[in-house]
Order: C-alpha cells, then sequence, then structure tokens
C-alpha cells in the first residue's frame, strides 16, 4: 500500500565539524519520503520553484517515488541554512527563504485520494488539516509538528492532531505540548489530545513509542560518527510510516499489533541512523535492503537479554 | 559469594524540586553495598566518624551487611550538601566536607581477603589500588572514577585501573578518559586500557555495556518523577556486582558469559531507578525481592520486539 507524504522539499546549507555542503536536496517532504520508499511507494505532495534541479527529481524518481504532486511554479525554491555545533547539541538557523514554500496549498492529485497512509510533515496545521480532508478512505494519519506551532498557533494545532493517529514530537516538543516535564504524563496527556499512538523522539538517544496503554524503549543506534543530523527525525518517521504501510498494519479498528508498531520503530530507528552517517540526503544513494535488514539485527542483537 | 564495597560513607544534604533533607545517610559504600544487599552479602570497608547514627548502622546491618570493615574513628563522619536544578540537569555542590574520611586508609579484616569479588567506590585511585592489592583470591575487580581523578590524578588512575575487569564510568568521563568524542571509540580505548569490560552510565538515557567486542544499549527506566537522583550510579554498581557475585560470574578465565553481564546491567538500572524514587537511599528500607524482579519484567516487556 502506498503512503501519501505532504511536506517541504528545500534546498539546504548545512555545516557541522565534518564539513559544509550548499543546497544539498532536503526538506522534510523529501527525507520522508527517501526513507519510506524502501518500504512502500511514496506518493509526494510538495510545491517547489523554477530552480529544482532535474538530477534531484531524478534521485527521487530513482527511489520509485510518485512525484505527481510535485508542484513546480516560478520562483526559488524553500531554502534553509544551519550550523551545527561541534558536539552537534546546538543548532543554528543562519537563513530561511521561504520563496515558493510561502504560498503553499497543498492539492492531492486525484490518483492518491483514495490511499490509506498518509504521513504529515511539519508544515502549518492549517494545511495539514486540509489535507487530510481531502484524503477519502484513510486508515492511518500520521504527523509531525514542531515548537513554533504548539506555541503559537496551539488552537489549531490542537484541532488538527485531534484526528490523527498517530503524533511524532521530540521529548522538548513533547512537554511543551503537554505542559508537563514528565515524559511519562506528558504521553498521557497528548494521547487524550487525540492521536492514541505517539513517538518521542529523543537525537541520539533513541525513541520512546506510546501506543494505547503500552510503551515501547528504543535507545538510539550507536554510531561511531554522526556526520549531519539534518533529516534523522523524517527518516525515523518515512521509516514507521513506511514498514506499517507496507505490512497494511491498521489503527482505525480492531486490535492493535504493538509488535508491528515496535518493528516500525526499529526500522525508523535503522532509517534516522543511516541518515546521520552522511551529509543531508547522501545516504539514500547507496543505501540497501541489506544494509537495513543487517542494522535491524543489530538494534536487536544490542538491545536483547 | 560475598562482595566486598570500599569506598565513602557520608552523611548528605539534599536538595531537589521536590523537597530537601538534612544528613540523610549517603555515601559511594553505602548505596553500592545496600544495592549488592538484594542478590548478595555485602561486606563493606568505610570510615565514620562518632557521630555516626546507631539507626543507620541498623539499616545496613539489617540487610545483612557485614560492618566488621566499617571503621569508627574520634571525629565527625564525612558530609556533603548538594542542590539539583529543578530538570534536574545541573547539580551544585554545596558544600563538601572530608572530616575523618579525609585520613581514610582502609584496612582490610582477614576474614574479607578471600572473598572473589571486589568493587571500588570512587575515592582515590592509590587507595583503591592498596585495597586491590590486601585481597588474595579475586576473581572480579570492578570500579568507579571521577572527572577529579580522571584530570589532575591520570597516571595514578591509569595505574590502578590497569588491574581493573570493570570499570564503571559516565559519559562525560568516558570522553574525558579516552580523550575521545564518540563514546564507541572511548570505549575501545579504554578497554585498552584495563578493563574489558566497561558500562558508561548516561543517566536517565540508561547506559551501555561493553565487554569485549559485544556491546549493549539499555535505555533508562522511564520514571514518572525522580524525586532524587543520589546515588542512582552507585545503585547501578551495587546490582551489577551484586547479581554477578550472586551467580559466581568470573572474568579471570573462560569464555565471558555475555548473557550473565547483560542481566547484571538491567539489575543495576532497576537498583538505579528504584534509587531515584524517593530521598537518598529510602527506598532501600521496604524494596522487596518481588519489587525488583516486577521492574525487571517491565524492562523486558518495554525494550522486547
Amino acid at each position: 500500500m502506498s503512503l501519501v507524504v505532504v511536506g517541504s522539499v528545500a534546498y539546504d546549507s548545512i555545516e557541522t565539524a565534518h564539513g559544509k555542503v550548499d543546497r544539498i536536496l532536503g526538506g522534510s517532504c523529501t527525507y520522508i519520503a527517501l526513507a519510506a520508499s524502501f518500504f512502500t511507494r511514496a506518493r509526494i505532495v510538495a510545491v517547489v520553484g523554477d530552480d529544482f534541479a532535474s538530477t534531484d527529481a531524478a534521485l527521487l524518481a530513482g527511489r520509485g517515488i510518485d512525484l505527481q504532486g510535485l508542484e513546480r511554479v516560478p520562483g526559488k525554491t524553500f531554502s534553509w541554512a544551519v550550523r551545527y555545533s561541534a558536539d552537534l547539541s546546538e543548532r543554528t538557523t543562519l537563513a530561511t527563504d521561504l520563496h515558493v514554500f510561502a504560498n503553499f496549498n497543498p492539492k492531492l492529485p486525484d490518483s492518491y485520494r483514495s490511499e490509506p497512509y498518509l504521513q504529515l510533515g511539519n508544515i502549518q496545521p492549517k494545511l495539514q488539516r486540509s489535507v487530510r480532508a481531502q484524503m477519502r478512505s484513510l486508515r492511518f494519519t500520521g504527523g509531525d509538528t514542531m515548537n513554533y506551532w504548539i506555541q503559537d498557533h496551539r488552537e489549531d494545532l490542537l484541532a488538527t492532531i485531534r484526528d490523527w493517529d498517530f503524533l511524532l514530537v521530540n521529548d522538548v516538543e513533547a512537554r511543551m505540548l503537554a505542559g508537563d516535564h514528565s515524559l511519562r504524563r506528558a504521553a498521557e496527556k497528548i494521547q487524550s489530545m487525540g492521536p492514541r499512538t505517539l513517538v518521542i523522539k529523543r537525537g541520539e538517544h533513541g525513541a520512546i513509542l506510546f501506543s494505547g496503554r503500552q510503551y515501547f524503549v528504543v535507545p538510539g543506534f550507536l554510531l561511531e560518527e554522526v556526520f549531519d543530523p539534518t533529516g534523522a527525525g523524517d527518516c525515523f518517521a518515512g521509516g514507521f510510516m513506511g514498514y506499517l504501510a507496507q505490512q497494511g498494519v491498521r489503527l482505525d479498528q480492531g486490535e492493535i499489533d504493538h509488535q508491528a508498531l515496535r518493528r516500525a520503530v526499529i526500522y525508523g530507528s535503522v532509517m534516522a541512523s543511516f541518515c546521520c552517517e552522511k551529509f543531508g540526503p547522501e545516504c539514500f544513494r547507496t543505501l540497501t535492503h541489506e544494509d537495513i535488514d543487517s542494522r535491524y539485527r543489530e538494534f536487536k542483537n544490542f538491545s536483547n537479554f
């Protein structure tokens, strides 16, 4: 089954302790779709300018990603510049130029509308809602958000996530959204806002899945070196949703398959770990299913007792 | 088999977001021995002043801890005062009064010397070495250290840990000791300094075990509320070493039993998690084997996939 992915496609300039790249393909939609493409067909909804390179479109298409919903309009593609501190604990945004993304108003191709899986990248809650309303037979809506929407567009955000099955946030965002510093209580409060399934990302320290009254904690993969963390959270989302779509897991009826959700968290973590090993989405040029399976087994091995 | 524990016994004054206690029983030896006492007989080596309360001695003796090596000398017991920031990310030492601990020169009762398991709490490397030299038939030496010894007594520390089987440090200390920010590489470097088995503590984020070429990552227990983190690392050591002593695991000959080491890490994590739920070592007044087994199962349950 296919996964519809909505979010940004951007050009990123990234500086880490390991070097610097200019105008590398980025954006939440890009990372989610690339990671998901190893599990299922991803169909993207995003907007780019007339500077969008055919080689970048080719990278996406080469992974079988459906670009029918990738709108091209006159102007420049969203661009973003970021610098990470040496130990990666701090991230400074140097520039955010929305360009054509400022007027993004996602319209889903008709062929997308009957897909059962939807992952909403971190965009305006209103737009996330409008996308969901265009879908006809959803089985699983997942979405991401950020501090800006939580603080300054709270009502809008609450009205949006009310209808979601799955929310992905980091620990800071979870605490902010719930108004509680205890992650355990925060998770309960967020579940009562709508999404029965919640993953709280903790960067290098892994992630926690809450689903119904169950929870599952996975440590981060112990990379020898984090090259560039850009996109790791979105790759998690892509691996997680991609695996669920591949397996046809549903949350809208019947018993929740908790073991499948746990495996999805591991696949999400696997994809996030690969993402950090190279700049931008570079890892996806050479990554194989064998690499993914092997790292999944390594997760099993280092956490088994 | 018994575990000989060497370290400090102290009176702590602790302030966290949840309240304040004055002169509560503390010190590395106290926490290690109390946690270990749920698995094996702990025999302690430490020094206290004439202000040491009989009720505190009774708490230790009540857990079957051998106090023969607890020296009582004229003067005051080591005391320490600490304040934690609201989110527990920062710890400010308000006072350190060594008192009788300043002249601590551990002498092991003869009955201790043929025990096979030794855990050296965080004290002067020279003293740790002298204690080890007094043991006659060691099978497993474990020890702890801290930034002060790593930075200012490096040569001494290196000469000491060279003979250890097991080193317990936190992530900051591991990076400092190895001079490498990558925990994976740092672990390898530390293993080459002596201890083939190494646990790197990561506070609320759990711990990593490196043993030979294997590694094992365990997330921290997701407490609803951390009441007071004082002693958690030492309780980890006590649970870890206590379980290994109980099981008679050896590192000095034959194949390493990696599964037993992993279970020991879980028991260490379990004891650390209980420690954080009350002030000081209060939890040990009421903790039962059933509580420990139940939390061990919870670890299994939330990390199984």
